[in-house]
C-alpha cells in the first residue's frame, strides 16, 4: 500500500551514535525522547548501547515503553491530574518520573500519590509555553515546601528551550541555549544548599545538535535528532544527508500547464506543519528523486505546496515534470517528521521489512 | 485516558438525516463520504436509513468498508495505477467506481484490470487540484476513445468544487455551486448522446449544506457534515449546533500572566489546521465549557493559539482563567473535524460508549 514511510535505519542508527558520543564527551545523562518515533523496536537500538532512560509525551507512550522493557521513564508534558491511578500502577513497574508546575497539582498529588515517583518542577527560560517563569524562585520554593508526600521525590529541573526553533542561525541557537542554561544555573545555585542532588534537565534538538557541550547540564532529552527532517535542516541541526524518513509516494496525475504534479501523500500522512519558503509560499514537504531504495538531494525548486486529506500538489517546473510518469515514486522529505511518524504508524525498512509502532 | 475525542451522536444522526432529506426531495444519489468518520459503526447509520453506495479517499479504506456490508464504492482520489491487483480483488466483492484523469492511467487499466469496474473522469471546474479542465472535451474524447477493455465501463464525469471553501459567504458558495453545475452540464451535453447513462457526480460540504436543490446533478458526496467544524461553521455550512464532535481535554497548567491556560490536546489529536481570526491570528480550535456531558457555546475571546506535539495553548481573558482548575476539562472544537478524527482513531459517546474506526 502507498504511500508508506522509508525510513533509512543506517541513518538513524549513525543519528543516534553521534548523540551517544557527544553526551558521553560531556559526561551528560541522556534520556533520550521517544516521542518521535514511538517504536519499541527503535527503542532497542538505544537499549543496546547503553541507554537506560527515556523521556516520553504521554502516559500513554510511557506504558507502551514500560512493556517493552524500559523501566526509567520520564512523562515530559504537565502532570494531568486526572490519571494519578495510571500513574501509581505505572509506578510499581518502573522508575517513574512527572513534571509539575503549580500547586494545584502538587497537592492532588500529595493525597493520590501512592508510589515512590520522581518529582521535576518545569521551568520556563523563555519558551513561554509551559513552566514556572525562571525568575520566580519563589513560587518554586512554595511548590518544595508543598511537597507533603514522602512518595514524591523532588529530582530537579526541567526545562525545554523550544524558543531556538525561531532561530535564524546556529549562532542564535547557540545564544538561547547558553543563556538559558545560564539561568537554570543561577535557579540550580538557589537551591543546591537544600538538595544536593538536584538535577537540570534541558532538551531540544538544535541545542542538542548544535552545542558541542553538555557538561553544565545534568541530563539531556532530544528526540527528533533520530530522524531529523526539513525543519532541522532549515535550522542547521544536521546535514540533509542525516534526514533518515521520506514518504513515498506515487505520482497520480500531472499538470504541467500549471507546474504540478499530484501524489497520493496528503495531511493524513504529512501533517500539515509547513514553513515558509523565500517567497513567503507554505513548504508542506520537499520533493527528490527516489531509485534503488534511496533519494536524492531535493530536486531544485520543486516543494510540497497544498495537502488536502489524501493528496498532495507538487509544484515543480515543467521541465522537471516531464522526467517523472504517472506511477513513479517521489520521496517527500517531511518538514516535521515527528507528525509524519505519529500519523504513519509504521516504517518500512530499505530492505522492505515493517517496523511497528505503539498501537 | 485523555483527551478524547467525544461524539455527540445525535447531532450527527441529524445531520445525516437532513441531508437524507434533501437529497430524496431533489431525487439525487445520495452516496457519502466515508473519510470524515472512517467508522463502520457510524456507516450502519446511513446503512439502516437506505443508503446503499459510499465514497470512499483510498484503496485501504475501500477494503474496510468492503468487508463492513458495502457493497457499491467509489474511491474519490485519481486511481494509483501501482494498486490494479488489489483492485482487481477488491472488484470481485464490490461494485467498484474508481476516478482517471490521464490517458497514461487508462493505458495501464487497459491492460491490467480483469474485472469489472466503473470509471468516473475526474473534472476541474476551476479548484485546480485534480482534473481535466472542464474545458478541454478533446482530452476527454481521447481518454473515452483510449478505454478499450470492456471491463472499465464509463459512468460519468466526477468534480469536487473545492473552490467553495476559500468562499466569503454563502451567496458566493452558492456562486461557485451554479457556475461549476452549469459548466458540468455543458460538458454534459457534448457527451450524453454517446453516452446515454453517463452521471455527474459532485460533492464538497459547503455546496451540499447550502445549496437547496440538487436535481441538475445525479449523486452528491459530502462527507464533512456528518460532524460539521470551525472551518464549516464559519462558511455558513452548518450552525455552531450542528457541530458533532470536540476534543475533550484537561488543564494542565494557568498562566493568566499571559492570559494562556495549557491543554492535554496537541498537534496529534487536532492537527495542525488552523484559520486565521479577525487580528490574523492563527486559530487551530474554538474552546468551550464542558458540562454534564455537554459543550457550550465557544467562550468568547478563547482560542487555541498555538499547538505542540501533546500540548495546547488555550488564549483566555485572565477573567474567564479564574473560572477554571487545573484538572478542569474543556472542549476544543476542531477547525477541520476530518483531520482530527483521523489523528484520534476512535469516538467516544456522551453514554461513554467507544466507537471504533478503521484499524
Amino acid at each position: 500500500m502507498y504511500p508508506y514511510l522509508l525510513l533509512d535505519s543506517e541513518k538513524c542508527v549513525r543519528n543516534i551514535e553521534l548523540m551517544i558520543t557527544k553526551t558521553n564527551e560531556s559526561s551528560v545523562f541522556f534520556r533520550p525522547h521517544f516521542k518521535t518515533h514511538q517504536s519499541a523496536e527503535i527503542g532497542t537500538w538505544f537499549l543496546k548501547r547503553g541507554i537506560s532512560g527515556i523521556t516520553v509525551s504521554s502516559l500513554k507512550m510511557a506504558e507502551y515503553f514500560s512493556d517493552h522493557a524500559w523501566k526509567d521513564i520520564c512523562i515530559a508534558t504537565p502532570i494531568n491530574i486526572l490519571e494519578t491511578d495510571s500513574i501509581n500502577d505505572l509506578a510499581t513497574k518502573t522508575a517513574l518520573n512527572i513534571l509539575v508546575e503549580s500547586l494545584e497539582a502538587v497537592r492532588i498529588l500529595n493525597h493520590k500519590i501512592q508510589n515512590t515517583i520522581g518529582i521535576f518542577i518545569k521551568i520556563d527560560t523563555g519558551y513561554n509555553r509551559t513552566g514556572i517563569a525562571v525568575e520566580n524562585p519563589e513560587y518554586i520554593h512554595q511548590i518544595l515546601t508543598e511537597l507533603k508526600n514522602n512518595k514524591l521525590v523532588f529530582k530537579g529541573f526541567v526545562s525545554h528551550f523550544g524558543n531556538t526553533y525561531q532561530a535564524k542561525s546556529k549562532g542564535e541557537i547557540n545564544s538561547v541555549y547558553n543563556s538559558s542554561v545560564q539561568k537554570l544555573l543561577k535557579l540550580k545555585s538557589q537551591f543546591i544548599m537544600d538538595y544536593p542532588d538536584l538535577k537540570i534537565s534541558i532538551g531540544d534538538t538544535p541545542s542538542c545538535s548544535i552545542a558541542k557541550d553538555f557538561s553544565r547540564v545534568d541530563e539531556i532529552r532530544p528526540g527528533n535528532f533520530v530522524f531529523f527532517d526539513v525543519m532541522q535542516w532549515k535550522l542547521g541541526s544536521c546535514s540533509f544527508e542525516d534526514i533518515a524518513v521520506a514518504l513515498i509516494a506515487p505520482v497520480l496525475a500531472k499538470h504541467p500547464e500549471r507546474n504540478e504534479i499530484v501524489v497520493h501523500g496528503g495531511a493524513v500522512h504529512l501533517s500539515k506543519e509547513f514553513i515558509l519558503n523565500e517567497k513567503g509560499e507554505r513548504v508542506y514537504g520537499l520533493v527528490s528523486c527516489f531509485t534503488d531504495g534511496k533519494w536524492s538531494h531535493p530536486i531544485e525548486d520543486a516543494f510540497v505546496s497544498s495537502l488536502s486529506q489524501e493528496h498532495g500538489i507538487v509544484k515543480m517546473t515543467s521541465n522537471e515534470i516531464t522526467k517523472f510518469q504517472i506511477g513513479d515514486l517521489l520521496a517527500i522529505i517531511p518538514i516535521h517528521s515527528c507528525l509524519t511518524a505519529n500519523l504513519m504508524r509504521s516504517y518500512r525498512t530499505k530492505e522492505g521489512r515493517i517496523i511497528e509502532m505503539m498501537p
